[in-house]
């Protein structure tokens, strides 16, 4: 582990992943953000559009200029749609800096599915195939010492958490499984849209993209790799009231008689030493405010013998672990750093 | 269709279930409320507990005393906790009322079942016999006509809407239905508990209960008649950060190769005529602010050929056609009266 | 008072006005709505766009057509922005349509004064002389008959009902009024927006158009009349993460010494007869929920003999009272019935 | 400045203050929290009532022993109630504890005025005189070196900080200064109680207390010494449907005339070098979510020629500069570390 100071370049950063790792990087001990970048607003105070920063980063926002950015900064995140981030990556890794893209771009393996559920073209299969999935707990070892990182979807990272170990020791049915995600209002970004408008979401639930969200493929294809064979899944999603968190809850059948006590202890056993999951203990299920504002992932089982399934509950903040606080535990792996430097939050409650 | 004039008495009146059955009755053509009764608040004003009333229902609380019930009203509405309906009903129905319970205590036919689910004893065999289950839209002939009617779950109501004429036409297997339940909070009624406190819920999403539900064997004990073998399901509840509203998005396999528009069709032909299922068309999934305030149950499908799996969302008003609603459409029904009467609400949306 | 049936028209049939006019019109027993019109999305169902209306409404929105609207409506009420209603206004009038408008164009009787807060040119003086204005409890008898009504604002209503009375008799120092109002979100309609963006606005409070929020110079309009003076006052308004409800707290200094039951006294004198006010007794002080959906508006109040001065708690529904409600009590007004009629509703509580 | 480090003990840590100073402290270089003590649920683990705290703090909870709280901790927080306080307070003092009490049992210098708000009797005089009133950024001085601070109530707080500099300089008349508040449901507490039942205060909007808010002669007792003279206000407080942040709007009658510009200057002096007041450019008003979760007080004013009067907005986290993090502060200024120390954090948004 070194003490190296490095600087960190932020693009969108008026969206609201850009402005989450703002918030966290602030009080990184290892990272300065040198430059705050937003094509659309470059030029003006990053505090005009977001008063909480008053008085915390009285910096202007950059345009993109790669070298204008190289000679501010070590790392880059992408905190910029799918088909945007794209096009920025490689010509910042061309300038040598290291890149995490927070995007869909990079995450799926396969052109052909990209274009299915992007319905757009897909990045350059050689850039795809030098980005390391940045699931932290899972692939970690990978992220060391890597140059480019696709940082996990929110969705993709609540429910792989809750599903890799029990499909890796073969305990569940890998084409059984049903995944119903909750999430709140922010993962859907500070872009205008009548399907974020206050008074259509507030005292209102929805399903959305049934059977189309494009996490779908990301989510089987790391179910594959762990299944050792194609799995496909049931997924749907909801939009919550409620402006941060992600639930999964996860359904599928036992391939044999185990209890949930069975599945705390295996899990326990896979997530050793990896403080930002958490695994509950029997009958205790987490609820989304219980990881509010920070880094964890908080895991429920119930087995039912009546029916021989087993629910998993698993809960994220979608703006931390679905997205900047992933992408700072990602940048701490990479550096060789401690992967909870930064990021030992205590979540806020109530 | 007669036009008789009936008085109604509300047990339970200090509750939300009662007080939305004052609210639904205080509009209906053929219904006048004579009487709200709460154990606990006797003797004061109705008003006092519930300003919004102010004006409204100017009379005091009642006590539980049935001769002067007998003497003003027709028909008995039980706002009442399970355990509390079970010793009123048959003091009511013995003074020679109608009885419209809305507690779990007369949903399930077996006595055992109850007693496991509800950790409590059963009520009498004989009067558990003698009540109509008044799932309005599936067993509506059999209210007609009959004087004591066990009113459905919210949780229920909401699922078996849903899957029934699936179930019931053989498209789905039965032993592959998972059903995946939110709800908002009034269903957790108005007694104080830190799980319905106001900094504990905003901005939270929480599943309870899992595996363990009431409404389970409920859910079972109708699908099993629909299928004709008994069925077990899998059934999970959640905790949405809102008032009002459940929805139950439920999976299933298909038997055979069908569309979104084959179920479409199947559930209109099903639901023909009756005015608060509306089955929405392919591509359009119901969310609960669209139901809001209303007895309506709305319901869209999403088949995918990928996995061979169907979607369900079934979404209503908890205390309307989860509770005060559907009890006061069971009233109609058992007057054979037209069954919407009283009942038209437009959704209060926004 | 007639039974004769009219025919409606609503322009803006998309915005939040003209969906909740439609709402309340529907159970209407003297009007039929038989346009719903809609400059933008003319020739596509209604339903589409609020799929609350499923099965309710199944007619397609008509576009601007002053011809067409005239065989089809006798009364026209115009949902439209500022700008948009004093164009329309003459067009419907000249067609022989009664016309209520529900836009800020025909309020204020001083076109410098429209155009000093609106920023834009004021409609003609004498279209602007003709337009009563229904603000219903007060200038009511002048609504009696009239062809052009102009209804008033909604922070407008809830501030003039909760002191006009006191001003009017002379027990509080007009100078002294400041009043310090509070609205859900809906009031800003659906037009996309930041300030109306979920994850702004949930978990949030702000205020915003201090000291040039254009309902000031209305609301000092009416208190100048019944002071017999000008009146200038001190106007700021709130946005609450909440979808309905306005309440004004309004503080004032008494001309003399006068306790709470006074002010009850006077009130309860001052609208009596009106069903649509309701004077809160000593010490109960109005919430929005308790006038949710409907068209009341509850007062309360709180002389502090410690200071001298008098704080007023005024709520209504933006929507309702603040809008299409208050607008459909000025139709029955203008056709002489029964101010309440079709507008009996029991507020929806909880 | 000094780096001892100190230990610290919690007393009331199962309600909202005193698991708001955990989360706080665990995070502060120079603290480490060595007992959380709860009468009430003595010898069970602190996550056990608080999931979220799960392998952050495993510790149980301590009862009440002065004799095992000194031989642990240096500092004690008292985050009890009133009456609570009054009693706990004396012993730890004696015991040689620096106590920094969160309650109101110390806050008002005169027992008679105590007792007519807080209808309790007083603490001893000698105690009362003896704490040091913890509004940091007005009485920080005094607090310095001092072993018993009595932290300011919330509302107070954002009253204070945002009236302070103009009642002090004479800019405003003290006896026209009007307090409209409104607070989020946090500050209630976490027990259970009517009006804080989520579907009572979701979706409303309601004022308490009018005219009897207990902070109110709290206020008048500092407003009274920046004036030099008595002051009396009207002070109203309001519930708004989300859990955290206070926002005091607050108007006043000019003695000159001046600008909004004019303040901005005088506050930006008079706050100089205190970082967690931020005073807002002209034109530019704080919400509460833009200091949500942190140490910040956020002020702007607005002067308004037409009236002569001004008013002022002022918005703070109710737990964290309203209660935890003001308690922080202060233990900071009298420990003479930097007031900041265990307190940068950046506001959660969105």
């Amino acid at each position: 582990m070194t003490t190296t100071q490095i600087r960190a370049a932020i693009v969108g950063s008026t969206g609201y992943g850009g402005v989450e790792l703002i918030r966290l990087l602030q009080s990184h001990p290892n990272v300065t953000v040198t430059s705050v970048i937003s094509s659309s607003n470059a030029g003006t105070p990053i505090a005009e559009g977001y008063p909480h920063l008053t008085e915390i980063r009285t910096d202007l926002l950059d345009g993109i200029d790669v070298e204008n950015i190289r000679s501010k900064a070590d790392v880059v995140f992408l905190a910029t749609p799918h088909g945007i981030s794209m096009k920025l990556a490689p010509e910042f890794l061309e300038a040598g800096l290291k890149v995490i893209d927070l995007s869909g771009d990079f995450r799926l393996k396969s052109g052909d599915v990209y274009r299915e559920w992007y319905k757009h073209e897909p990045a350059e299969q050689t850039l795809v195939d030098r980005a390391i999935y940045g699931l932290a707990e899972v692939y970690g070892s990978q992220v060391a010492g890597a140059d480019f990182i696709s940082n996990p979807g929110c969705f993709t990272t609540s429910a792989l958490l809750g599903l890799y170990p029990a499909v890796k020791a073969g305990w569940i049915n890998p084409d059984s499984i049903i995944i119903d995600a909750k999430s709140g209002v922010s993962g859907a970004g500070r872009g205008l849209n009548l399907s974020s408008h206050y008074s259509e979401i507030n005292e209102n639930f929805k399903a959305y993209k049934i059977n189309k969200h494009q996490h779908t493929p990301e989510i089987e294809q790391v179910l594959s790799e762990a299944a050792g064979r194609p799995v496909i899944t049931t997924f749907t999603t909801h939009l919550v009231p409620m402006t941060r968190g992600i639930m999964s809850t996860m359904y599928a059948t036992l391939t044999d008689k185990r209890t949930s006590a069975d599945f705390v202890e295996l899990y326990r056993q896979f997530y050793e030493g990896r403080k930002f999951v958490r695994v509950r203990q029997v009958g205790n299920w987490p609820a989304t405010k219980e990881v509010w504002g920070t880094n964890y992932c908080d895991i429920g089982f119930s087995v039912d013998e009546r029916t021989g399934r087993i629910t998993f509950i698993s809960v994220i903040d979608n703006l931390v672990k679905g997205a900047a606080g992933q992408a700072i535990q990602n940048l701490n792996l990479l550096m060789n750093w401690d992967e909870t430097l930064g990021l030992q939050f205590t979540p806020v409650y109530p």
